[in-house]
């Protein structure tokens, strides 16, 4: 029943964003049931856990060759480290963190302490910082280095943390310079050209949300 | 052309997340056209540039009573202001920063000079903060004073930075004294009773959707 789908295979199929969206979250309630011991679930047992229905459990992980034995259940330990293979957090990726002010440090704190595929190489801010010129290993440098550190050091994704009005031109900066990923936290759509995966995290388009859902509570 | 569906009305259909989530956006994109002095603009050139289907800018606005006129398009400040007060933001709401390590200074930052209708009435962390006692108006207290703070204040949101083996008991203390909101940084999903609304913003799980789009692309 464990039939694995090859890279190629998958690449072929398109995996629809909604599923992509919810496979770390089944790998990070994987991770607790782990860190209690657990070793088997059953979709019906994990589908309360998590909120989704079981047989949405079942058909996500079904665009992935399924992982699941009849009768048994899915191993944790087994679907834990394979969905996390899909993600690509068998991989390391080296980070550059561009603006350096209270997001800049939040996100450099929790990166290091949390997500330990993702290396920090380089941090940088249009000030000199002065205060700190390393952040646990990483440079601390002015914007002006940029481009050239990350085609230099091979770095795979820039953390954008700089006001909005700078996102696209920090942007541009790190794709001529060969950057694969970038993880944007401005209020800003990025223009990007093919072949650069991003992904934002736009907290004002999450609070007018919240906003929302509050009205329609009442 | 213009129908407003009535609060009543709306409540009684069944809005998707999905629509919730794209609202925001659309409002984003009309506050650049209002700065460039943009008065309408078509289904069609709002598509290109937010790059959604014309027909899916129709449909989601369609739930909410359309707003467009055959031939003529979408006058930008009246959409701007519609989705506003769609999403709720004609209201202001009191707001509690609770975990004021470098996440919640950031989110501090980002509030008060970016989210006017949010007005942040106190901060909360378990240590003393000796370095500032107040923050642009709002009172810095220790957590023991939350629950009274946060009824005797009338609070609407609680935006919890704590760390994530704190989350659940920040949400249990302001729900119980009447908290309407939620805006959860951490890594934990939270367990909360009916009537109170909860937007996550997961870092983790959007940095591994991060990997798994860089996978995809080559």
């Amino acid at each position: 029943m464990r039939e694995m789908v090859g890279i190629k295979e998958r690449a072929e199929r398109q995996i629809s964003k909604a599923v992509i969206k919810r496979l770390p979250r089944y790998r990070r309630y994987l991770g607790d049931l782990q860190k209690k011991g657990v070793e088997k679930i059953s979709s019906k047992d994990l589908s309360e856990l998590i909120g989704y229905t079981a047989s949405q459990i079942r058909q996500d992980l079904n665009n992935f060759g399924g992982f699941g034995q009849q009768g048994y259940g899915y191993s944790v330990d087994y679907l834990y480290e394979e969905i996390g293979n899909i993600l690509g957090l068998n991989k390391t990726y080296k980070m550059v963190i561009v603006g350096y002010g209270r997001l800049g440090q939040a996100m450099a704190n929790y990166i290091t302490s949390h997500e330990h595929n993702f290396k920090i190489a380089g941090i940088f801010d249009v000030k000199q910082i002065i205060q700190d010129v390393e952040f646990k290993g990483a440079e601390i440098l002015t914007c002006g280095s940029l481009a050239n550190f990350v085609a230099k050091e091979g770095i795979d994704i820039a953390v954008i943390t700089v006001p909005a009005e700078k996102a696209q031109i920090v942007a541009d900066t790190v794709t001529r310079a060969g950057i694969r990923g970038i993880w944007n936290f401005t209020a800003v759509d990025l223009d990007l050209p093919e072949g650069v995966a991003c992904e934002d995290v736009h907290v004002s388009d999450s609070l007018h949300a919240l906003a929302y859902y509050m009205q329609d509570m009442k």
